[in-house]
């Protein structure tokens, strides 16, 4: 799973057009105000342990959300973050379960529709924290590695340290 | 190189905070309308052939801009889309070139600086073509391979195929 996660002022979204791998919707379009998007691909590994993915998922999200204090979830199936992607079937069941695993956690959460082309506009806000990225890899049953990446276009040791201060 | 190429009603940015490798800037903000954002990654393999890696990255974003009419370019560096960068010196490098081939190719050419925490608001228009990836990799001095990426979430081959119909 390849994690983008943008701390906005909003973002809001219209489905335009479906994919044959559409999911029915029953609204097109929907808005957050300040909300941690995660932006996600799940991956053909993915495919090999669902769960844990979707566990260490909503861990990484969680773990930003707390850094920047959002309250606000919005999940956002971004094929384009990975070259090998899971099988639709198996990207909206991990979805799915990361909406819930998010809710569960206490957050309001809000998940775009996968499979349709969107119009999209996001405020990114522009702090050192505000645009992160996390790579979740099961590597079997027993072992889960995290690569974090906190890279603006090049982190300096400096600057996880700062991280590291804030967080 | 590794390229997501978002065609967008507007993007406009605002340098925030320097990292140590930060541009030096003249203009912290700018803004474009009806552009193609070509976000970027410049990677640890590129810099086995900078040239290269420009000239076919310049071609790529040419061809999609082609495809969607667009004639202002605005040129993102974008660390997220890569784990394995190249230094901060051949990625200015890379993006400055890249911007001049642009414009010798005749875009309206805008480039966001490099090494700045950033804030900023796209607004991606949704069509089938308006989000499209593209990964350039030197594999020596004589070969060249680009690898297309068209994927809203999953692209059936009647998608590919309406896409080129289109193009
Ligand atoms: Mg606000």
């Amino acid at each position: 799973m390849q994690l983008l996660l943008i701390h906005s002022d909003f973002i809001e979204y219209e489905a335009r057009k479906s994919t044959p791998v559409a999911e029915k919707i029953s609204e097109p379009k929907d808005r957050m105000e300040d909300a941690l998007v995660a932006f996600i691909a799940v991956e053909k590994q993915d495919e090999a342990n669902p769960k844990y993915v979707v566990e260490k998922g909503a861990e990484a999200i969680a773990g930003v959300a707390g850094q920047v204090k959002a309250n606000r979830i919005m999940l956002y199936p971004y094929a384009h973050l990975s070259s090998s992607l899971s099988s639709p079937k198996v990207a909206v069941e991990v979805l799915t379960a990361l909406e819930e695993a998010m809710k569960s956690k206490g957050y309001e959460v809000k998940r775009a529709p996968f499979g349709w082309y969107k119009a999209f506009t996001i405020k990114c806000k522009g702090h050192p924290l505000s645009e992160l990225s996390r790579t979740i890899r099961p590597e079997g049953a027993e072992s889960i590695s995290i690569c974090a990446g906190e890279k603006p276009e090049a982190v300096s040791e400096a600057l996880k340290a700062e991280e590291k201060l804030k967080s």
